[in-house]
């Protein structure tokens, strides 16, 4: 069995949790958190203690998960907890990756433990879609397009409005560009022609709403480049209808191996609940470390470090039988 | 860069040949033949040598690509050809892999050489999509199709019917059935719901159309179980309309991750040639190996043991900071 533990109890850590719970080679042992455990309730009945109580775990626990927000946890954590524990992040602030990695890796390999950061599916399974297919087409070119699903920073960005109550965004992919795309055309496309977004949005009563539906479409970076919907619904449409956070994708590569012939490799994901499916990937490397700390390697890797082989729960006999 | 020898020149060594010409890092040093090599005309200008001259390029080549059949050549070639070089083959007879596995493995520990079996497509890029796959969502179910493409195999079973000069097989999926599975609904699917075979033949003159057309659609194992066309075609419409060797399909895993919550991983593949994107693959399959030679690793691997940076010209830090 390999002992799994929880850093942080959020949307992600719970679907950490329900993963562990699918796959019989984890064991869920504890959850950590910043708040007094007493107001954390896990739906497994998990025990929870408070994040300085960790310590006392040392060798009971072979992969701490941490699940806090790149955006203010992860970058001191993951560091400080690898001091401790082997452990996997899902570090998803693409441009500091290289610095993030760094300084786990050094963090990591003064303790003798093994961390792996940014698992999910982008950057995840994404990356290893492109890295595969940049490997095999060398001579070709890259597409990614997000959802049909909910982006928590646009919606983040319209809540901040003024007199907007709460929000959903969605971020669609145009079908008529993946069309073109899995045609093999290598198609230029803008960024409006690639994806539209379409908003829920709660006003508070009286509000302007033509002037929440215009600072929306004109939002710099989040939507002036894109074709936007504006729908107004009342809270109690928008938790009856938008309270799940659903997300997806398509990771195309097209390329040439001589002059005419053509391929198109895609790889998509359509997820009925995105933190549900990052914590299921993050499980299965979770393993993957597990195994590579107890052949004694240390410091910090990614995804494209891992032989596929290392995140099965099957034998590599049973793999060669039955998965080839 | 990383000297490649091409072992065996037919359909996927030219594959093999233009692949690796795409690839900067790798060289092609020579192709060797069981042929007389005065008769063997590489597309590149690649010297030819005969296979019994393999062995004076020891230490001259860093992975020598197999590119025999699996019926009946590289079962025995690859481990001899593993006691001398690192080795890279396409063994895709699913059923006897463990033990060409453990042939190869035995012969290539004991010469301290490193190699990689069954690269390609499936077995090879659909064995990583399951894998990867099972690996994320352990409560699922896995479907594979195949198409629309040429068949090697039936086109063979139809040559060898009474009156046929030549004929060409198109395996194809059934869209309800693909539409059915991208739905996430986890359908039960017969062998006739999920793929239709498509048959271009070239009868002789005067030979009995309705007894050859016959012959094939109650052939049992190969068309039987299957809604099959057959098109009888002249050898000029043949060779015009059906040289190319088009291949392709699709792997899905759906899974749950709790109750009503629903995942479909899909990768699916469009090859305008079918020998030209598996030598895509075992150009970068080779590049891994010689990179797992160079560190000293020995024996039989797979392209589930292969790290996925292992498999791209990128450095790990380029990696991290462009395709992660």
């Amino acid at each position: 069995m390999i002992r799994i533990g929880i850093y942080g109890y959020g949307n992600l850590a719970r679907g950490v949790e329900k993963a562990v719970f699918k796959n019989p080679d984890l064991e869920l042992i504890a959850i950590f958190t910043r708040r007094d455990p007493a107001t954390v309730k896990s739906a497994f009945q998990t025990p929870v203690y408070r994040t300085d109580e960790a310590k006392d775990f040392v060798g009971k626990i072979d992969v701490m998960v941490l699940c806090g927000g790149s955006a203010t946890d992860l970058d001191w954590q993951t560091p400080q907890v690898a001091r401790l524990f082997n452990v996997v992040d899902s570090y998803d602030t693409h441009a500091k990756i290289p610095q993030h990695f760094a300084e786990v890796d050094e963090a990591a390999k003064a303790a003798g433990k093994l961390a792996v950061i940014s698992a999910g599916w982008d950057p995840g399974m994404f990356s290893l879609a492109r890295v595969y297919s940049q490997a095999i087409l060398p001579d070709g070119n890259d597409y990614t397009f997000w959802g049909k699903g909910v982006s928590q920073g646009h919606s983040d960005a319209i809540r901040r409005i003024d007199g907007v109550l709460d929000a959903r965004q969605y971020t669609i992919p145009v079908k008529a560009a993946l069309d073109a795309v899995r045609s093999g055309k290598n198609p230029t496309l803008s960024t409006r022609e690639k994806h539209t977004r379409e908003c829920f949005v709660v006003a508070k009563e009286g509000a302007d709403l033509d002037r929440i539906e215009k600072e929306i479409k004109e939002m710099p970076n989040y939507f002036s480049d894109y074709d936007t919907t504006v729908h107004f619904i009342s809270m109690e449409e928008l938790k009856r209808d938008h309270a799940a956070l659903p997300h997806g994708g398509f990771v195309f590569r097209t390329g040439k191996t001589s002059e005419g012939t053509r391929h198109v490799i895609e790889y998509a994901l359509k997820l009925d609940s995105n933190p549900e499916f990052t914590g299921s990937v993050i499980a299965a490397v979770a393993r993957a470390a597990a195994k590579k700390a107890a052949r004694g390697e240390t410091g910090a890797r990614t995804i494209l470090d891992l032989a596929p082989a290392d995140l099965s729960a099957l034998s590599p006999e049973e793999l060669r039988a039955h998965s080839l």
